[in-house]
Parts: structure tokens; sequence; C-alpha cells
């Protein structure tokens, strides 16, 4: 029973049964195919617009590659201070960027806030001598297992639009966000000013599929070459295509999305009564971190369960539980029961009551 | 019928039938499962060496990596003028080391020779003002269709460990060369010099799977996080792991590439029939360049067959065949007969005799 | 009267003596020239050392290229969040690293901490997915005008030692530095456990002069390979070496830093009278960071005096004032009378008494 | 008596005279000052043109910062096969463009020709699996010591436009073509198709001087960020605008290069005298490249002439001349009766006449 990460899943029945029937007669290499055609524009119509859609197989490659389109090796990239390319990537983008610099902005949530990239901004008078701001990028959903709202990524891309930064969107959780939030997958990104997309699948279910949407054209004039050049032009590239096409046929990724995000609720709901639970966000996706007391960890530990353990700034033991496409709800509740009953060996009565913190199921 | 690349093929059902085994249960991401660390093993057992082994997923990511560490930016890569890495990588080599230089040398039929390699690091006697060398790269099977054979590949790495230099082999087509040549993996590779290779299976019948094989271990020392920043560690590496512990499996990719051999001379041993037919280099693994008259080459292309054309220095028109692991004998004799009927109504006494040039069948 | 930046003063005249006497008949290009084979002998002599000495023109140049050779372009560098390479530097290090990371520590009075430092290190336990610590750099005399003890140096070089970081020193301000200390410029560097020093003259009388001074061997290897393609490399190279020559000759150098030093303490020990002012950090080499009323500010700037503005974090105005080696007395008078007439006008009864902060005059 | 190179050479008594007198009170740092501004106009005002100018202190730098505004990372720049910037720059061009590739072309006399660019255009059909090209650059004077007419310019920038190719010139001796040609410095660039020019001083008197100045807008908009972070903007930038003042002041810059032409004349004429002395390249500028028996080399260097010795391809050794802004006459003669000294020792009757080859005198 893993929690540890949507990357510890496998793959979807549909996706491998999709890549099966694609491999019938020769093809087309480097996506010269019908079936990458076809999904291309697949792609477009989810957004319901003419983008252009560049297929990839790992989220790295997918964010430092949009990155690298974004800024000058000279520029400046503003990205919360948590966020997976700022320290999970090996300096992946500033690899593909040429050297340009990721500024990370504290936020809160998880979520860059207005006031945070104002002030980061205002303090960007030095000429020549500085970094020039080029671009955002938001993760959606983010680090921290929250959403960014419609309202709340216009208002910061309406910042970046003035100071002529680019705006980029990590959606490597982006169906858990666009299921959470219920919108159309347009509002939360071109209509709210989001320039490029980093839409992943690998984590909802597909074996290793990602996309780069590009919104604003111009953007998308070199991008072909810097994904051959990065080494990630597959020559079988219709493999690729057809887990796509599986993972939007019929709404699916949402449907799967949906189930992830559902069992995360389940899981917060079953923690709120496990005494010394405290969320550190709310839980809006399919992440959740959550303050237990040591025994009931070393408990659930014990008991073979698999997370990541956090440390919180106050000292105290934070884990963090992913759930994913394919999560059992059997699994989520022997949690559960086994989080309460450590809870209760350990003298549930140590400090009284549960609390909820801020975790909205 | 499509003889244009054995990038157009797909996959073998065993390599399909691996991946949808892989696919049960969590297993660690980013190749900490089980079955990425036995195939590692695997492979290096393969080499019959204590090899460092990183799996990949493309050609391009395989070789261009594999320079990175054996260059530093300043360094020259020797390679042969028609090389992959200097003619069709869109600059990668160049992207992954930071700007090193590949300095081409001709050669004779696709291959490196010492007379050449000794020539050119004569003339690096310009101190700190020029690029220092650094490596030099073989391509085996070569892109000329050729096989370096054991004793050349020892004579060129002599030269280069002489000079300080490291060696990297480009085995995209390893499979078909070490059958062809009936020799161990490792009396082409390490026995004879060799620090790095690129071990290519996709060509082959796999899906996407590629591994970089190092012998050297001080080499092996940095790959890893060049890999991750490259954005080339997969999260569910067990997927590529799959494919190659179905390659490598009682013999199947020799036994693939065998095949795809077979059917190249196959071709070759007809198509020296054909009044006109001159072949370019010796047919020694599964491509083949031949010169053919116009409207033979009209006619083919015609009836349906899909390959590449070529200029020849003469002006003449070369097609390049390359043949594959499922490449049928039938659709061989179709290709043979179609292109004896059209010298035919050509008229085959226009030059008369036929000419099976330097083709070893 | 200009107290802008050290920058703004021109070159002493002994140096551009020294230049003149150097242009008799042709020496050899690029370095090649008895001169710079004595400086560079001459500069090692200074630090007591068989250090590996490289001279360059800018600082940027210097300390960009001495990172070059401590990080892995996958590496992680150390610094104090105000250190010039990180805020003022264009991405200069990202770019002659191919892309390292610098990371900021926020540190005290300008100064990196064993406290910020240890912190840091302990939250590097990423495995490959994080960039690699390699580095530490140290700015001294720092961006707040402070200087390390040795001991203070010692303490964080330790720290470093003991995680395999590399120890870089930004010396711009150097002399400035060896001066206020008043040791053995061995005992601040290599004695201290610094690696590679980044020596500037340029702000202390020079022309145009700097020299990055590697006490370690192994990391000097590359270090000419470097500097040529950064295009550093300087034909008439005589040139430089001259500045140097004259720099070092009978102890100019720190003649000349000691004048400069001087001149801060005067400054500060004047503005201590000044009602309302308050200095951010101690005055320990030629630069000082000072509060004064708005008014008083304002007159000065009327008055023709040139200094930089700076925003304190509680809303306040700072001003940077630098002195330099040509720094009068008469202008420091001039400026001190200025500053005390405009408070005087402004009602010196404002806030009552002068508040000398941390000044140590 | 040095003939090695014009770097090896001193600088100009009015250069050193300039900067002294530069030397006056503060200046804004940075190319702030009003000598800088005004250099940067005057320089324009040498070309008639509305130039965006940049000074810097190398020619590697120059030449190197001229590309990357050039040419994206993917990009091909197509060079003579000779040019610095491919053989002699420790592979700087390919670090400030982030890894393009130099694709060098035979050409003749040191030019590269219409017919060699157009070859090598005609080749590039390659989609996104090659370099794109983006640019060309031609030396002028070349390597070979030849002037490209105007109408050679003109030819082989029509066809480059053509193809969508930025056109650089690297200009380490454009004052000697100048000065060759007696044109208009605007007729041999912007009026011909050049793009940028790499202006170089320091050959030619200056102590390290060298201005990039960019016809059309477009190229110069990142110019001062990427000279910034490549550490090429000098703090006490007076001093680099000094020496421009100088050189241009007058003419002063077309006389010194007229001295050094007139000087590679005298000894030109002289040379054709000895008997087995054969030109390689016509001499336009300040280069000679001659064949001399070996006798005559060994002699000429036992009596401590200084010059290169370069490898003919028929086994024959050339030596390199270069005459400078300094040259005497005296040497010049000197050198020419040592060499016809030598020659008749050597018994001149040995292969009977003299040979010119292809100077013009």
């Amino acid at each position: 029973m893993n929690f540890a990460s949507d990357n510890t899943t496998g793959a979807a029945e549909e996706i491998l049964a999709a890549i099966a029937a694609a491999n019938q007669g020769a093809a087309m290499p480097y996506g010269n195919d019908g079936l990458t055609r076809k999904v291309e524009k697949k792609i477009a119509e989810v957004f319901e617009a003419e983008a252009a859609v560049f297929l990839l197989a790992t989220g790295t490659a997918s964010n430092a590659l949009a990155l690298s389109v974004m800024t000058p090796p000279f520029g400046a990239v503003y990205c919360q201070a948590e966020a997976h390319m700022n320290v999970d990537e090996c300096g992946a983008p500033e690899f593909y960027t040429g050297g340009a610099k990721l500024l990370p902005l504290e936020g809160a949530d998880g979520k860059i806030t207005v006031a945070d990239l104002e002030n980061a901004l205002s303090r960007t008078n030095n000429g020549v001598h500085a970094v020039q701001p080029a671009a955002i990028t938001l993760t959606q959903a983010t680090e921290a297992g929250t959403v960014y709202t419609v309202d709340e990524v216009k208002a910061v891309t309406a910042v970046a639009r003035k100071a002529g930064l680019g705006v980029h969107m990590d959606g490597a959780r982006f169906a858990n966000a666009v299921q959470s939030l219920g919108c159309a997958p347009a509002d939360i990104t071109w209509r709210a000013g989001v320039d490029v997309l980093s839409f992943g699948a690998t984590k909802n279910g597909a074996l290793a599929a990602e996309a780069v949407v590009i919104f604003e054209p111009a953007l998308a004039k070199d991008f072909a070459f810097r994904r051959k050049r990065g080494g990630h032009l597959f020559s079988k590239m219709r493999f690729i295509a057809a887990q796509w096409d599986a993972y939007l046929h019929d709404g699916r990724w949402l449907h799967w999305a949906g189930h992830a995000n559902a069992m995360a609720v389940r899981l917060a709901t079953g923690l709120m009564k496990v005494p010394g639970a405290r969320f550190s966000y709310p839980v809006e996706a399919n992440e959740l971190f959550v303050v237990l007391p040591g025994p009931v960890i070393d408990g659930l530990k014990k008991d073979g369960f698999e997370f990541y353990l956090w440390t919180a700034s106050q000292g105290e033991t934070l884990i963090r539980l992913i759930t994913a496409f394919n999560t059992r709800s059997a699994d989520v509740d022997a949690f559960l029961k086994a989080a309460l009953n450590h809870a209760e060996a350990y003298d549930g009565g140590h400090d009284g009551g549960h609390d909820g913190g801020e975790a909205q199921a």
C-alpha cells in the first residue's frame, strides 16, 4: 500500500492496450506519423485553441524545454520556492535555458501571490547588472497539493503581463487541478493568461507521456529544434501518441484524476478523526501534507505503508500522502484504521481533541 | 513495404508483453525498482564486465550524454564526417557537452582510419588557442552499413589511447554489428579499447530502450546527474527496464539482428542481378547503399516501396535500404522482383552486365 | 566629490607609468612574455604559496571563471544572498559554470555564518534530483563593508571542507580587507581554508587588473582553457602584468587600501556626530552604509555629492558611501560639514542625540 | 626584429597618451561616462550609419559575442575553414552561442566563395535533425592576408541574405583591409550586406580595444546583457574609449594600417628576388605567406628574426610574416638582405630563377 508518489503506480490498462494497438505496420518516425498528428490536434481541441503541441516523455524535459523558449540565457524566471523546477530537477531548467536564473518567491500554501511577485519585480532596477525578468512559472496543482483558482491565476498573470513576463504552468498534476476546479481546461490556462503549459499524463495513468502546449504562437517557433537537441524527439513517437489518444478518450483523464482526488478526500476526512493530526495545507487535489504524532507515523511505517516524511518548520514531522488513478478505497481505509489504532495506543488523550486544520474535505 | 529505416518498424510482441508484465503493483520510481537493478546487472553481464549501466529512451540522449562525461566544454571529439552525432542530432552533442567541438574525419567506408586520426592529431599543437583533443567516437555498425572488425577498432583505439583520448562507440545498431562479426560483445568493446558504449535496442525491436554502458569507472561518476538534468531519468523506469529484460532474454537481440542482417544479404544478393546496380559500400549489417538506374528507382517508388534517396558524388542517385528485425522475406522478394522488372523494361542492355560492386553477400 | 563607487576613480599614476614603461619593443603575446611570468611569480610570493596565477581584466570574469573550475554544471554554490555574483553579474556565474546554481544564504552583516551553512547542507539529501553541493564563495571585504576575521573564515571553511565543498573568495576589495585585518595575505586565504581567490586591483588604483590565484593545484588544470574560451586571454598581456607589477611594488597595494580605509573611518567618525545617522553595519573597510534623515540626503545630493541610495528594510533611506585610494580628506571633510549643516537646518533636535550605531571607528 | 604577429607589438604612443589624458577625476563606471558615449557615436560616424556600438577589449570576445546575437544554440554558422573562430579561439564561439556549430567552407585564398556557400546550403534539407543555417562570418582581411573586394563581399552576402543568414565580419585587421581597398568603411560593411562587424584596433596600435558594430538594430537588443554576462563590461570603460578616441582621431587608424601594408609590400617586393621564394597567396594587407628554401629559413631563424612556420601541403615549409603599424623599414631591409645572403650561400642556382608566385606588390 503505497502512498509515496503517483510515480510509483504503473500504467492504466487502457494505456497499455493503446500502445499495443498502435503497433501495427510501419509508421513514419520522429512524429511524422498519422497518430501523432491526430493527437496533437486532439490536445489542442481539449483547450479549444490553435495551440502548438509537442509530445514528450518526462516532466523534467517538458518543464525545462518550455522555459527554454520563454527566457534568454540572461533571464530570470520567478517560481514558488518549493517548485519542482527549483529543487527537484538537478538544474534542468538552468541547463535548457543556457543558465537563466530561477528566483524563488515564498508565496502561501504553495502558491505565488500577487504581493510576492509585485515585491520582487519592484526590486529589479539594476540595469545590465542583473538578470532580466523574463517569465513566471506556476505549478497547478501545486507542490503543496493546493489548486490555484481561476481568479488567482488571472491576478498573478495580470501582474506578469504588465511586466512583460511570459507565463508558464507546470501541469504535472494538471488533470487533478482541472477536475478539482470543475472548469474548462481553457479557463485555467490561456483564458487566464497562461502562455505555455506542461501537460502531464504520466502521474495520472500513462506510462510516459507529457505534452508541451504552446498558446502563444511566437513561442512555438524554436521548440522542435530544442526538443531534438535535448534528445527528446522519439523515433517511434506513435507509442507516446497512443498513450495520449487513450488518455484523452471519452474524458478518461478527468475521470482518473477524479478518482485520485476522491481518494485524497477520503484520506483527509478520515485523518481528521486521528487525534493530533493537523493539515499543513488545504487538500484540494491528490496530495496531503499532515502532521501526525511520532508514534503514529512509526506505527504506520512498521505496518508497511509507504510515504515520505517531511520536516515541518516547528520540528514536528509531516507526512506526505499521494493518491493516484488506481488507489483502492480499501487501501485508504486500511491506512486510516491503522492510523486510528496507533493514535489510540499512543494515548489519544495526550492533547485531547482532533484538529483537522485547514483541510477542506 | 518499408525499407526507409529501422525506426519505422513497431516493437516486437515480446517487448510489449514484457511491458505489460511489468505493470504489476507499485514500484519505486526513477530506477530504484528491482527490475531496473536486475537489468543493469544483466547488461553488464552481457559484456562480462563490471560496467556501470544507465537506461535511457532515445539514441540522441544516449550518445550526447555519453560524450558529456568524456570531454570538457573546451574539448574536441573526433568523429567520422557522416556520423549521426555530427549531422543528424541538431547539435545535441554540443548541447550536452557545453559546447565541445566535433572534428570530422573522412575515413573510408564510413569508418575512421588510423591514418586519418594520426593526421588530425599531428595538427594539434596550438596550445591554449585550440580546443583540446578529448575523445573519439566510432559508430558500430557504421552509417554506411559497414562493420569495424575487432582489429580495426583496436588499431584506432590504440592511437586514441596514446593521445590520451577517451573512446566512445555509438552502437545504435550494435546488435547488427555483433551478429555480423560473430564475436563476444566484450571483444568489440572494452577488450578492444572502448570506454563507453551507447547500446541501442530501439532500432532492433524495442519500443524505446537505450543504455549507456560505461567500462571505465571514472567516467561513470557524473552520469546520473547529467541524465537527470537532461530530463532523461524516467519516473516509471521499470517500463524501460522491462524492454531490456525481454530484449536480452535468451539471445533474442542477436537473433533479431541476425534476421535483419540476413534480409540485407538477401536484398544484396538479389540486387546484384539488377543491371546497373552498384553498391557504394560493402553490405555488412542491415543497411544497403546502392546506385540504381533512375527509371528503376522511379518504378520502385511508383510501386509504393519506401526508401530514402541519397545523392552520390558523381551525380548518380543512390538509394538506402534498411532491413529490420521484422522484415519479411516475401517483401524483400517482392522488391527484388519489381526492381528486375523495371530494369528489364528500361532496357537491361543499356550498359551490359551487372555490377555487384563491393557487396559481400 | 564622488563617493558612489571605487569604480568611478581613475587609475593611480604609478599604474599608468608602469604601462608606459612596459611599452618597449616586441613581446610574446598571450602571456608568454617575461613580465607576465615575473608577475605571476610575484603574486604567488605575496601569498607565500606555490599558487597558480592567472591574470584577468574584470572582476566578473575573475569570479565566474574561478567558480567554473570549482563546480560541475549540476553543482550548487553557496553564497551570501547579496553577493555580487548572485545579484550583480547578469548571470555570469551561471554562464561560466554551464548552469550551476547559486544558493543564497542570509548570514549576518554580509557574512555567511556557520549556522546558515550547516542548516543549508542539512537539507541536501535529495539524491540525483537536486543540484549537488560543490562550493562556497565568501566575499572579503563583504558587500556590507564588513570584514571576515581569520577565525570566521576558518569556521566556515571547516564546515565546507567537511561537506566536500571547494572554497572561493571574492576579493574585489581584498586589499582593504587585508589592511583592515593586519594579517598576512596567506593567513586569510589558504591557511584559512580558501582554495581559490579572485584578487582584485581595479577598485584599488589599477586601470583594469585582476588575478585568479589558485592554491589547490588540481583546480588549476583547466583554467587557461576556460580563460581563453571566455575571451579573457589578452594578446598584449604585458599591459595587465605591468599594472600588477606596479600595484604590488613596495607594498603600494596595502598602502592605497589603507588610505581608503582611513578615509572611511574619517567619514564614519564624522557621521556619528550627525543627528539621526545610524550605521547599518560596522565600518571595517572602505564602504559605509548609513541611514540619514531624508532632508540631509536631499541636501547632500543638491550639493552635488554623488552616492547611491539603498532602501532600508524599515522604509528608511540608506546611503552607501565608498572611499578609494585617491579620496581626498578635504572632500571627506566637505561632505561631513555639509551633512552637519543640513542636519541642523532640518532641526537637529528632531530626535535628539546622535546614534553611531555599530560603526567601529 | 619580430615579424611573428601584430600582437607582439606594443601600443602606439598616441594611445598611451590618450589613456593618461582620460585619467582625470571621477567618471561613471561601466560605460556610462561621457567619453564612452562620445566614442560610440564617433565609431558609428565612421560607418555613416545609425549603428549600435559596444566597446570590448579582446578580439575573441568581440567575435564570439557578435555571433551569440546572430544564431540560436541550434544554429549553424558558415566560416572559412582556417578562420580564427574555427581554429584559434578554444571554442569561444561555441561557448557564447550556447553550442552552435561552425561549418567550415574551404574557399580560395582564405575567402569563402559563392560556390562553396551555395553548395553547403543545398545540402541542408534535413529538417529538425540538423543544425539550422543561421549566419556566415567573413574575415576581412583574411587569415591568408588577402582582402575581399566589395563585389566579392556583395556576392557572398547576397547568397546569405537569400538563405536568411545573418552576416558577420571579423575585422581584427579591418583597418588593413579598408586601407588596401581604398573604399569607405560603409562600402565594405553594411552597404555590402554586413550586419555585424567585429572592429579591431588592438593589432593596429591600440593596447586592448575592440568594438562590435551592429548595423541591424534587431541584433543589438541583447548585446549589452551578453557582454556583461561574459565578464566583458569594463568598470573603468573610459580607458577603452580613450584608445578608440585616439585611434580614430584624424584618420590615424588608416594611416597606421597604411604603414603596415606598405611594409608588407616592401617585404613582398624584396622576397620576390629571393631564389626559391614562392607566395602562397596574394599579398593584399599586412600578412605574407611565403615558401622559402629550408636553408634560407634556418639562416633567418639563426639570425634572430622571429616568425612562425607553417606546413605547406606539399611538405614544403612556409613562413608567415606580419608587419605592423610600427614596423621599421630598416628592419624589413635587414630581413631581405639576410634572406638574399642565405639564398646565395645555399646556392641560388639550385633550381634556377626566382618565382614571385601570386604576390601583387
